[in-house]
């Protein structure tokens, strides 16, 4: 397993398998790896011929009053659990190759962005499509997984490669799921544990809403209802919010007919976790 | 000479180039070529082994009250006219390639985009690197070539490509000029024969600056100064602006010490004509 720290390298060794005709596989990461992390890595080794991962806590995704300086990392770990699932470079780049002085250029994806985490979290998304399209240009991938518990970013990096023509497909995979049902996040280790039965609230309320759509429930703002009371019926959450909105656009519907998302943020002692469930989905909560 | 109209078609071409170890050169434009976008063309035909030209009116870099909708455009003109430089593929997408439904990805470089034609263009520049930022991952070019004539442009492509980290380089080529020092422009169609010395007003602004840093003078206030009375004087000249800038930054400089640049914009009639001058280029204005 190879470990790559500059642009020029990385590049360098993405242009060489491409001339070889290698499929690259891209699963870019935050580090501090959960199985969930791992899941998109092994798609990732099916799906291509060399598996690249990378690990970068971007700055510019974070707001002032947010947790990066204390955003769990732990290289070694992560190194070894990259090599336990067949990855083949870890590009593991410093702030200084990221954000040179006089950096300047952003990618905005406007539409998808302004709902949900868009309102919570001014310029996070704005992070997020920039950092994934310099890390595309570096690793110049034929395929990407990212997971849909993040739903909206999967939304926003969709809709950026298709208006910018990045020449990669996005693959989505599902959220992997603690046994009690959490969805896993790095985020998840500044929960204590008084506060887990609360944390279980986000995942056991996406239960609920599956389960009111399926007995036949279509108005958005009953569910929506239903979900915030149960959540708010817990000692440790506070919500953020709770939206159910158009898969394609992220805006807020009313009645549920097309592809739609509930998509939830709640803090939970010093976590703020999210979780989300597309209705019309057979996946097991 | 091929034409292709589809951005499936470009990148599966662009690709199949490159994994034959081609080197691709680009040159984007808007169409309606005079001689300096013949010498782009001449550039990077001895640059590249294929060489790409784009013939795109790009809407998103007009403003509501701009010349979008009487920008000239002649595409058999154009069409042997590249011909005629050794032009391998003219890339002619219509506007439903570029911009299809629910588009809504821009690329912002914040800095140099603020003053000059920043000010007097809201969105311009917005409009110029997303739509250079899709053409470079349709046409994926190891080298594009851009003139100096648009310096303003040029910086901002380039701070572009270095802070999305795109792996290709930018050319910058001196702006081509009529016999009488008027700098060539699709614009200049617009000029009626008696605005014609007016329009001449801004090369010959720019030889005075010239002249007169080569004299010493390095005070940017008494050059700025000088130039608008200069140009003031002519009868159908209006100035929309003069600065002084750093060519990095593109800021106001109030003294010329490192590398500086005089920008002009001057509407005369229908036309809104730009020139710039670096101080210290030995070039013939």
């Amino acid at each position: 397993m190879k470990i790559i720290e500059t642009v020029k390298e990385m590049q360098a060794y993405a242009e060489s398998l491409r001339i070889a005709g290698k499929k690259i596989a891209f699963v870019p990461t935050m580090g501090y790896f959960h199985e969930g992390h791992l899941d998109l890595m092994r798609n990732g080794r099916k799906q291509g011929d060399c598996l690249v991962i990378s690990i970068y806590v971007n700055p510019t995704q974070f707001g002032p009053n947010e947790d990066l300086a204390k955003y769990p990392r732990d290289f070694e770990r992560d190194r070894k659990m990259a090599a336990s699932v067949g990855v083949d470079v870890i590009f593991y780049p410093p702030n200084e190759e990221m954000y040179p002085d006089n950096y300047q250029t952003y990618v905005n994806v406007e539409g998808v962005t302004d709902n949900l985490c868009g309102l919570s979290r001014p310029g996070h998304f704005r992070g997020v499509t920039t950092v994934c399209c310099k890390l595309f240009n570096m690793v110049k991938p034929h395929v990407t997984i990212f997971g849909k518990k993040d739903f909206q970013q999967l939304t926003a990096i969709k809709r950026m490669v298709i208006d910018l023509n990045m020449d990669l497909e996005v693959v989505a995979m599902q959220t992997t799921r603690e046994t009690d049902g959490l969805a896993m996040s790095s985020r998840n280790i500044y929960l204590k544990p008084e506060e887990r039965e609360s944390a279980l609230s986000l995942s056991r309320s996406l239960k609920m809403a599956k389960e009111m759509y399926n007995r036949g429930e279509r108005d958005a703002g009953v569910i929506v209802n239903k979900v915030r009371t149960f959540i708010g019926d817990h000692p440790h959450a506070r919500i953020d919010y709770v939206h159910i909105c158009d898969t394609k656009t992220m805006k807020d519907i009313e009645r549920l007919g097309g592809e739609a998302v509930i998509a939830l943020a709640v803090r939970v002692g010093a976590a703020r976790l999210i979780d989300n469930y597309v209705f019309g989905d057979p996946l097991e909560i």
